[in-house]
């Protein structure tokens, strides 16, 4: 029942920040330049902002799964927990700002840094609430030795730095990786789950 | 219990795509053509996007009431429902701005055709989440075999790709296909509730 | 188990049309006529948009309270149960639209006949969802006997049927009347309350 | 079941003040005067907007967790707390409003005292609420007896009070003052806490 609660609230700021970024997909306006607002040509502008959304789109997606999961593993919930997870959906509330900014600008050098290191905070955020989660649990836990590896975890953060780095030199090289990052995510957390099934079943 | 999490995600990002559509109804403001913003006549304009409004209010209601069937009749969830279930989302979030687009110009071609492709993309969407879940009940259950004809599923893509054809040369074509499949598909889908049923009962 | 998502979906458009009428109340910007974005006098202009946004949020307040013991009145959830309250939800929706006119105008005739002709239209669809309900229950239920009378829910439209005419005169009129539907409606409906307390316990 | 509908709306309403607060990060757009949108220089004029995003990110933070303390320890739903807690949500949904007032006029005087009004207001609605929870569980409860002395809760508004004043002669004062408030809260409520622990347990 403690749970419920704290689920509930992520997955309505997950669905709202989700839902959010999609007004950055601005209707088109006529404009002098270009007076027919209602032609193909008009989407045209609108394109680098549409892969960035869905870009967004999938890592949310990927966030909202895996915190599913995570949660799920949580025996209860405590104060250490809850701003844990506020502390992650900070940084998942400015993915609308750094979508839009990135993607308006057509992916040139300091929006996709930023994008990345957004990121990057965000990916810390994830791994200081599965921390306290296996302190919570004690760390002997099964929960603490399915994730002790955690080579994903740990990779996306060094990728994220890397990406911000090369964002001043070769911007396609940082988009590159985060489109690879989320490739590699978009396999859920088989290990945790199959804890959480272990710990149910016995 | 399982299930709770994924219908508490979808019914947020179907709220607020519901609710975000209306922001398109913009409030008047004075222009130098027409300084009185607090006349009915002023909002002439915006009669064509409230129609479409609507016409999209009643989809995502259809959406949501056929989601809520569907998912109740699902065993439990796994990754691939998951994401089959992000997909769908992702198609209806692009709803407020093909709704907009379409409104603002008065359905024109482009804007039209969009629209249809839009929803053609949503109901493949929906039909995979659907394939997804009676895979899991296995193709011998009685799911699978109330669905089995789904002639307005299958019909329904078809109906979109016409009128998506037709919007390059008759939009009002078009848009009268979209009053139609939503017509049809008022009626909720009683083949499923009534396996449900049985499946609770028996 | 079946209300609950229909709670928690009607829940979520409510909270998202409640919190998106604030955006209505927009940071005032320097302007040639007034540079100073940052004194009270700024906020004088947006004076008309809050009180609107007041009267509103209560009336939103209302609904959701009233819907809140309606449904559980309710004995389960079927198709036109479903979309009776969509429809409900429906005219909520436009409550944004609706107090964003009227503040913006400054309670001027039109937007104060249409912000009315939206209550009515809530109101004649919080009407046909309890009948829905009313009728699944039986007319000999308790709740049919309690609600019976049902005053306040006939007199209400009547109220908002003057203050449509009286907008085209005397607007203040209108708003009064607004007012006074809303103090009547502050008290829950009680009796409704009671029978569920009732049925509880016998 | 009755308190989860409240806590749903209120988490819904929450989750949606604190991501609709992003929308007042504006994605810079190329001016005259700086026409290069997508330098960090272009985020500049941003800070104030997103220290204060920070700062109203934390209050609100501390307003669920208080909040879900707050409705555990109560018994029941009735109509005095429905509406207190509907009294609480309507200050908490100004908080975008003032939190861009604020950070788009750099700390100015007008802008920080409405915004220390606004937390005010919140923090005499949130005794409010705590108080019809407290005469419905009656007076000798140990929740009474825990919160009894209060003194955060009582120290709160006086703060407030003086950082209005303060902010007509030095801003900087009135902002050091919410920092502070927001830092003295970040701890929760451990004695709400602990008595709900103790009646679960007894």
């Amino acid at each position: 029942m403690e749970k419920n609660r704290l689920e509930a609230f992520s997955d309505g700021v997950l669905a709202i920040i989700i839902t959010i970024m999609v007004l950055d997909l601005k209707v088109p306006q006529p404009t002098e330049h270009e007076p027919h607002a209602d032609r193909f040509v008009a989407l045209q502008s609108l394109l680098p902002v549409f892969l960035t959304y869905v870009l967004s789109f999938i890592y949310l997606g990927i966030y909202w799964n895996n915190h599913h999961h995570l949660i799920k593993a949580a025996h209860r919930v405590n104060a250490a927990m809850m701003w844990a997870n506020l502390h992650l959906l900070f940084w998942l509330s400015l993915f609308p700002f750094v979508t839009g900014w990135m993607g308006e600008n057509h992916f040139t050098s300091a929006p996709t840094a930023l994008y990345g290191a957004v990121m990057f905070m965000a990916a810390i955020a994830y791994y200081i609430l599965q921390s306290v989660i296996i302190a919570q649990r004690g760390c002997d836990s099964r929960l603490a030795a399915a994730i002790g590896r955690d080579l994903k975890g740990k990779l996306s953060p060094v990728l994220y730095a890397v990406a911000i780095a090369a964002a001043f030199f070769r911007p396609w090289i940082s988009c590159s990786i985060y489109v690879f990052v989320a490739l590699i995510w978009l396999v859920p957390d088989r290990r945790i789950e199959r804890v959480v099934d272990e710990s149910g079943r016995s």
